[in-house]
């Protein structure tokens, strides 16, 4: 079955492979009228491009994107809009032992049980750089939400055991830009230096050892109104949560205290509500992480997601073979020893692609403004 | 926006409001010729049926559901099945207080952000009562698995901090229906009877502190073909994450290892592939909780959901009236110290419309088989 | 796969056989904040009430509306409106005849080639009497329709081969509310009361001869704005054009000038911009029907639909039993000698449900007006 | 809103504008195991390249396929495929003036209105080059169909009010393979080669008259069996209706008897069942084109589409130019003076998707055949 849309009313399409001619995304639902240029979505995909480091592969990839359609004279005009970016090095190396057997933590059984074959080129369809369609749909909808007041902030919050001493809510006092830009200068997107310095012992280490590792991405989201979300299958926390989970390697998603809610009490868990300065309703804590009854509640929506360690690690494993016999592999390559870096800005993207869609869907929610809106 | 549907091929639709005339779902999609009846409904929602224990309100809540459409002579006929459970005691109490300030935790304040104003009596559409009409649609979904071959056990993990000593491995070495009896022998759910007994006395000492606790539900499903889900946005585990998530209440979820992946090694964290003692492909541990690249590999699935502490507390909190004043409020009335237990169908439920879903959507994944299909 | 509900974000979903326990719709997406009774959506059944005339069935059904959520102290409150109409008569009469052979020009066959059986009491699923919950799902639709300043106006423009002298355009000087007053004043809904005599007299002498009789069905509507619809595959005529054939019996479909419009050519078919008195832009002709492109023009909409004769008739007819043998049936029962008088409100109402889903889908087409949503 | 997709479970997607750098579209959930070239595509693309005869704009426009996605080792892999026709001649000249004016029977007005302003250059988005995204997708779709023995044929059935003499059911009479050779045989795509010299004479009377010609397009399909698509909203019918009504300048849509059913008695129009030759159920007529209650009755599928005659011509035009003045105008440029022709692959194409569409959808409809699929 068709899987490879999300959204309702703003809406993206992906496609391509690892070692295909390309791959690219349509977004379809931007509204008309939005500068629009391949350098603001640029600057996205260059946040997941790998070799920037050594904690990412050495492979090069340019990863330079092309608008082909929706946008003119710098506008987007209401219609589909096409992005790709070509693949640059198709020339397949040989993949015939890769072909041959099952990587563990990979999707080659998987694609196999379920279509009868796979392109075992680099991972195929499952590989991570599908998700560059994912971040360049995602740099136009952080454009929207930009244009509306929103931002987003996205980081490492731990690799491996190596955590942030700094809560969500103590990071929350920093304004977004400034956030974001301390996060940019280390390799890890971590807001911590010092963090990030232990955090690259560590994976150094890892990679010494043959081994990979894991970590947890935090996403912050500022200047959301409250209403925003549905209060049934379409809660905003469930459609986050969609979002995030149909990231290759999540394995988990919390939203606001998360899995420490479930041992807490009604009395410690219950953000009371209270006057701001302004007398504006507020919160006096943000347990919830912003969103309560399915809808946004205008405090910081706050969620994280659980990273696996990259299953492809040099060290010797078991597996089992297409034959059916039971082999002993190591798998050569340049690969990550970590992809949470890399995966901040796809978070980030998947997160502003959810966000435009709810504010979206939202605009028929109240018979008085939509009289408003169509009786001028 | 319409949010009320869940689900593509296999979709249920409900409606319903607390102290409305009713509480329904609209089941379609329902292949025809599944027996039915309204008594294979009722025992799914007898299990989230309230009044059972003293963990859960004693409000009488006879819940009786009537099938409208969709069955005829016992069997399903492939139309929409319409369910209904008729609220026995609309006369409204006087909801004039709750009416006029926003309870912490609930969704009052959102609501009326979003729509200008709710129905404010026992929660409105926000209520618990909102899940009867997932647990009927769930009904029917268990039994299209059943018939497959696929069965789900669902258990509370934790109540509070009070947690299973058995792993979820450890209990999937008992078949399905063992698990589930076990698990029906105490109000808490759990299969562990001295684990219950701990659970049973911290939550006596909540209610004493007119406090409320939170807990962790865990699902294990087993019978899976692999191959079922998709690849990129309709991963099997991004839509179970969507379904869970949907619940209210759920702060959490996570597949496999979850959030402890985060912090393992990609070599402790890989499942190696082996062969079986009947030279099956099988994995050698199952940190993936069942699912790789989107797609169910054959392993058990298992998965855990965070849910918070019921929000309604009879001690004293602060809040905001809808005139702007801060206030201290103390919500009188039956309420649940503790929603875990009842969540627990209401989790299997989700889950069972979400593996028919994509069981049906995988249909036409090959052309050997849509061939096969067609041409007989 | 799931079939019952149509539109996006106004999306209604219905259910019910013909000799069920009822009929009802789920109307979810609709705005809160608009005034709604029983008695609204009452007067539209009444319109497709059998029994009033002897052109139609002289079967009695009350078809009496209930609301059973959705609607707080008056008004919508955001969430799914659920109705429904009970069905008063379900003690079956004796249906082993029907049930063993197929009626020609009804879906007994097919529903068995799908299904491998049928609900067969009075056509089941697809009785005319499904489309009550359209009929009542247009009620709302026709009412979020009017708070804009948009009128739907439907009538019988021909019976058998018995046609209006006035073109639409003629009809379209009249004001809605008189047109609508005029189409009122017959039983076969047709603005020119010689022609609907006309048209009776066709009528009795198809019944003395044991017939029955077709039409065509015209929709008038003003006060759209232009602009809406999408240019693809969302066409407004598009979706109109699904929304009208997926009535029973519709066998065709056209727009403006329709299949005239194939035999003209590009100088006679095109309408020229013109400035009206007030110097707004007009066209000079709406050979369009109000669509441009797949957008509305700002024009009356118009548009038609060809309805068969009744295939139930108590002439003689040859046909196959199940156990198949061909043999020769006579059709007993109250039925429509025309079904078009009945037709015309459900024509209405799904005209009215395809539109409010188009200016909803329409909010966020620019970012203007997204930005001025949002940002006040 | 996005509006660029078509489809639920073969689902595509397109994008492109007339004088962008290309016109594309995606394909997702199209089964593995597919053979699948560029050349198989090339060949429908080819139908509706224009310059092929003085009948046809004398544009130059190769059109030249590429698959980009989802296609490995000559296979489709059951993921995304992408598919693009980069513009050759995208250097645009002056456009300026078609920029300053609304052209009648166009989408430039309809544009503005929505968008606030438009791609001008070529007619952007609605350009008839949108088609060729639909044609690309189509093919695969009849790939689908021809491997399991499903037949489309689709002619031109009268250009202007010049009409073939066979009716659909003598057309029906020779195979689909002798028919489409025939229909190939001049460049009108008629099935007779003495009416379309008459048709020829007639159009080249409207080129000198600068002036076009609209016409009616037909397609049947065979091979279908009985019970594809669903009883209410998705009925087979209905979905062609929208697929053949998204395409830009179909004004009428009609199936079987169509427009003269409506003058049509139940006696006439009933197709009445019997027994075939081999003893299995047939119809004696087809009025209903094959279609009964929104499900194929095993009959050929019989409809036709009016389109109208293309709105760009020579002949001097009134209008109104974005100042909002009233003025003359003369449409320069190659344009077709007729559209029938190289619209008949593009009803053919999107017939295919829709069918593909409803017979993927159908696979779930019974429990039966959800065992045999999932338990061998």
């Amino acid at each position: 079955m068709a899987g490879s849309s999300f959204g309702n009313i703003f809406k993206i399409t992906t496609w391509g492979e690892s070692h295909g001619k390309g791959i690219g995304v349509v977004v379809d639902g931007c509204p008309a009228g939005l500068s629009l240029s391949e350098e603001d979505i640029q600057v996205y995909l260059n946040r997941r491009k790998p070799g920037q480091s050594k904690f990412s592969t050495p492979r090069k990839e340019d990863d330079a994107v092309e608008i082909l359609s929706g946008v003119f004279e710098g506008k987007t005009t209401g219609t589909p809009i096409s992005l790709v970016v070509f693949n640059q090095n198709q020339k397949s190396k040989d993949y015939s032992e890769i072909a041959s057997y099952y990587r563990p933590g990979h999707a080659d059984y998987t694609f196999d049980m379920k279509y009868g074959f796979r392109d075992y080129r680099g991972g195929g369809r499952s590989s991570g750089r599908e998700t560059i369609g994912r971040v360049a749909a995602g740099a136009i909808a952080a454009k929207i939400l930009s244009s509306l007041g929103i931002s987003i902030v996205t980081y490492s919050r731990s690799i491996g055991s190596v955590e942030l001493h700094a809560s969500a809510e103590e990071l929350l006092k920093e304004d977004a830009l400034t956030l974001s830009a301390k996060i940019l200068e280390n390799p890890l997107y971590m807001p911590e230096q010092d963090t990030a310095s232990h955090a690259e012992a560590y994976l150094e280490q890892c990679i010494k050892e043959q081994n990979s590792a894991g970590g947890i991405i935090e996403c912050l989201i500022t200047g959301m109104s409250a209403g925003i979300g549905d209060t049934v299958f379409e809660k905003l926390d469930a459609n986050l949560a969609k979002a995030i989970f149909s990231i290759g390697a999540v394995k988990g998603f919390e939203i606001g205290s998360g899995f420490s809610a479930a041992a807490a009490t009604g009395l410690s868990n219950n953000d009371m509500f209270c006057l701001d300065e302004t007398g504006a309703i507020d919160k006096k804590s943000n347990h919830a992480g912003g969103i309560l009854g399915g809808m946004s509640d205008g405090s910081p929506i706050v969620f994280r997601a659980a990273i696996k360690p990259t299953p492809s690690i040099a060290s010797t494993q078991q597996t089992v073979n297409k034959q059916g016999e039971a082999i002993d592999i190591n798998i050569h390559g340049r690969h990550d020893p970590i992809i949470v870096p890399r995966a901040v800005v796809v978070v980030e993207a998947m997160a502003a692609i959810t966000l435009v869609d709810a504010l979206f869907a939202n605009m028929s929610a109240r018979m008085d403004s939509l009289e408003r809106f169509y009786r001028k």
